[in-house]
Order: C-alpha cells, then sequence, then structure tokens
C-alpha cells in the first residue's frame, strides 16, 4: 500500500503568516500523498467580534447559533481555506480547498441537546472516502476545512482534530495512513518535558491527576481512536517537524 | 457528444432565499451535467458594511482592496459557495464548491493599471478544464465562485459571467455545451419587451443609441466570445427557466 500522511495544522500556525510559510514549505516537499486539515482558531473569534457577534463559550467550547455559522463558514471554509490552497498552488502543488459537504465527504449529525445546546455543532457520522482518494491518486492535495453537512442543507461547525482523526481512518484501508496532529508545541508536555510515548496505560497514570489536562485530552483521545481503527501511525507533534519520521509524541496501543 | 449546461446564476437570486431555492429545485431536476457559477452581489457590499470597510467603486464597478479581497473571499468562497453545495446535497446532487485556485482551475492576472487601479481583480488566462471534466463525468455538479488566482499566492476577484464564459469555451472541445447566463429578468428587455434573439447586426443596432446599456453590455460581450470560440447555444434568461430549450434572449453569431 502507498504512504499517505493526514496532517492537522492548528489555529495558531494558521493565524501567523510567517509560520504558516514555513509550515506550507514543509508541506510542499513532502513526497508522499497528503491531506491536510486546518483549524481557524481565534480567527472566527476576532471575526465575531468586528461584526458584533456575542460567541457564548462553555468549558473553552464556542456554542455555535446560526449568526456563528455564518462567520465560521466564511473564516473557515471562505478566507482560511482559500489562503492555504492559493498558497500550496504558488508552491506548485495542486490543492482543493473542501468541506465536508464538497463531494459529500464527511456527513455528520447535529449534536443532540443534553444539558448544553452546542447549537450548529456537528458529530461525525460517515466519511466518503472516494474522491480523496481520486484526488490522492492524481497527485493532489485536499485541504479539509473543519465543516461537516448533514445532508439536509445544514452545515456545521466540527472539530479539526476529529476531521483529521476520521478522515485518516478512511483512508487507511486504501493506504498506509499516518496521522499526526501538529501545533505550536514539541509534543505533549508534562513540566516543560515532551512525552515521547503515550499509551492507553501512560495516558490514564497522567491523566488522573491532571497532569495531562485541557485541550490535550480530546486531541489524545481521537489520536487514540485513529489508532483504534486501523491508522499505521498517530503522532502529536511541532508543524516544524512534519518532515521527520519519529517527532513529538507517538501515540500507542500497547 | 454528450451535452452540458453551464449556468450562472447572479446576485439578486443568491440573495433571495426563495428564489435561490426553486433555483436548485430546478438544477437538481435537470439529466445534463451542469456547472454552475454563482455572483455574490450586494451581499459582500453589505459584509464590507458591517465590518467599516468602505467599498470604492468606479462606473459601477467595485475597486478591490486587500480588505475587500478578504471579504469577497469569505463571502464568495465560504458563505455563497457551501450553502449552494449543502443545498444541492440536500437534493440529493454531489456537488463541489471551487474557487479558480482549487485544482488550479482558472488561472488569471492582476488587472494591469491603467486610467484606474481596480486593486485585486483578475482577468482570466487560462482554464485548466481536466477536473472539470472528471468530476461531471462522475456526476458531480462543481459550483464555481467568482474568484481566481494568479498562481503567486493571490486570490483574485473576477467576473462571474467570464468564469461562465471561459468555462464553456475550455469545456466545448468535450461537451456539447450551452451557456446561460441567468437573472431575474425574462431576458435582454428593450421597453418592457424581451428581444427574442440577438446576433452582432441586430446588437450594434441596439447599443449604438443605448437602447441597450449598462451591466448588460458586458453580459452579452462575454456570451458572442463564447458563441465565437465554440460554444453551441447561449441564452440571457431568467433563472425560473433553466428547464426550457428556449428561453429569454438567445444569442446568434448570424
Amino acid at each position: 500500500m502507498d504512504e499517505l500522511k493526514v496532517i492537522k495544522v492548528g489555529g495558531k500556525v494558521i493565524e501567523d503568516e510567517t509560520k504558516l510559510s514555513s509550515f506550507l514549505d514543509a508541506v510542499a516537499e513532502l513526497k508522499e500523498p497528503v491531506v491536510l486539515v486546518h483549524g481557524g482558531g481565534k480567527l472566527a473569534s476576532e471575526m465575531s467580534k468586528r461584526l458584533g457577534i456575542s460567541s457564548e463559550m462553555h468549558e473553552g467550547r464556542r456554542i455555535t447559533d446560526s449568526q456563528t455559522l455564518e462567520v465560521v463558514t466564511m473564516v473557515y471554509g471562505g478566507l482560511v481555506n482559500k489562503k492555504i490552497v492559493s498558497a500550496l498552488q504558488a508552491r506548485e502543488v495542486n490543492a482543493v480547498g473542501l468541506t465536508g459537504a464538497d463531494l459529500n465527504i464527511i456527513e455528520s449529525e447535529k449534536r443532540p441537546v443534553e444539558t448544553i445546546n452546542y447549537g450548529w455543532v456537528g458529530d461525525v457520522k460517515k466519511v466518503n472516502p472516494f474522491w480523496l482518494i481520486q484526488l490522492l491518486e492524481n497527485g493532489v492535495v485536499p485541504v479539509l476545512a473543519p465543516l461537516t453537512h448533514d445532508g439536509n442543507g445544514h452545515l456545521l461547525n466540527t472539530n479539526a482534530d476529529t476531521i483529521a482523526s476520521v478522515s485518516a481512518v478512511a483512508l487507511c484501508e486504501h493506504f498506509e495512513t499516518e496521522l499526526m496532529l501538529c501545533f505550536e508545541q514539541e509534543g505533549v508536555m508534562y513540566k516543560s518535558q515532551r512525552i515521547q510515548v503515550l499509551n492507553p496505560e501512560k495516558y490514564r497514570e497522567f491523566k488522573a491527576p491532571g497532569m495531562i489536562s485541557g485541550g490535550m485530552i480530546p486531541k489524545i483521545d481521537v489520536g487514540m481512536m485513529a489508532l483504534e481503527q486501523g491508522v499505521s501511525s498517530v503522532s502529536i507533534r511541532s508543524y516544524q517537524e512534519i518532515g521527520k519520521i519519529k517527532a513529538g509524541t507517538e501515540l500507542r496501543l500497547l
């Protein structure tokens, strides 16, 4: 099987022109087929603020009301996605920007309201990899924005780490797939030291006393889920180290 | 050769939910492969206004400074494009939203500054129809936003009628291509009457004394250009009549 890298890059790299540029230089140098997944970070919050839309948050997660959905559709699906696509084209990489609605690649359902109503947020139901495979086999880099759709005409805001994870899983029957969740840190950190390897046992040991916490938890969880479902290799690493075979924190099942 | 319809739909239909919905219902009923091209109309101006960006105009044309380019990238490439794509998916039409940067479909160059600096506006240089053909042959409807790119990392604002025309030309070696430039009117009107057929001679007769004027002139010009370059049939018609064989104003070379 051919190798494939699914690379997710987070908000802070997207917000910084210099960092984004050096990241995309590195993407352009990769020899393997690549799927790129981007977040949008503060750019959506900033745009909401400029438009006078108040973003409600719950435990660090944005509540996506209909005005906020319009903003993330504009910012993630338009501004950020097309900036990355045109920057890759300038590096001779034939890229195509997609949301989950495009080519029906990722179907989701609106998160059910339990104690909290997250609004127009989608939990992934199904990935249809057919067109991703066609594009990858013809040298195209799909650039996925963190938006999915419910099949009834609604776009849904969806976590970018999750999009990267489910896409990697959907492609791992066809490619030997490596998932990299990239950000500004070296990896999962504890007391300024990088944790080199995390397996479920070690993860529990770190998590229970809160030595790993916050946004790192769902990131590790979606990474572990990808491993369980057949992705060959998963790491949480710096956006500056996507060309290295080993870097950051490697997740393992055993 | 298989038949293909390239359908451009303008701003006022996009702005009105009911009209857009009935238009997309009609698109979903078409049997032939379809390329859809959309404008964005006042939505971009409204968004600029909300963001406090002043859109300079020159003879009815917007000057695209860098802030305005960000707005049209968000509104055309994100908001409008993804709304249409998800609405088509809800109608069981597999659609994909694309700008000219995606898959390098439309390369353009920044319009040279002569008397007026139009800013980040692109004149089309080259259409690469390879992926459009792959998509169309597999039952996908490409939905093109009025944005192109210069190959150096810049997106450029590009007239939607022009995008429809050059795309129809690029596809007419592969398909028997019909171009429809659709809007709210019945066709090209003179004294509340629809002109049924316009050939270059009749067009000159109407144009010289100003019986046809304003935004209709460039629309007819790009339509005539498409005919000259091999498109089988070109009409300017109502968005409510895309299913009809003949409707609106038919352009002819003779």
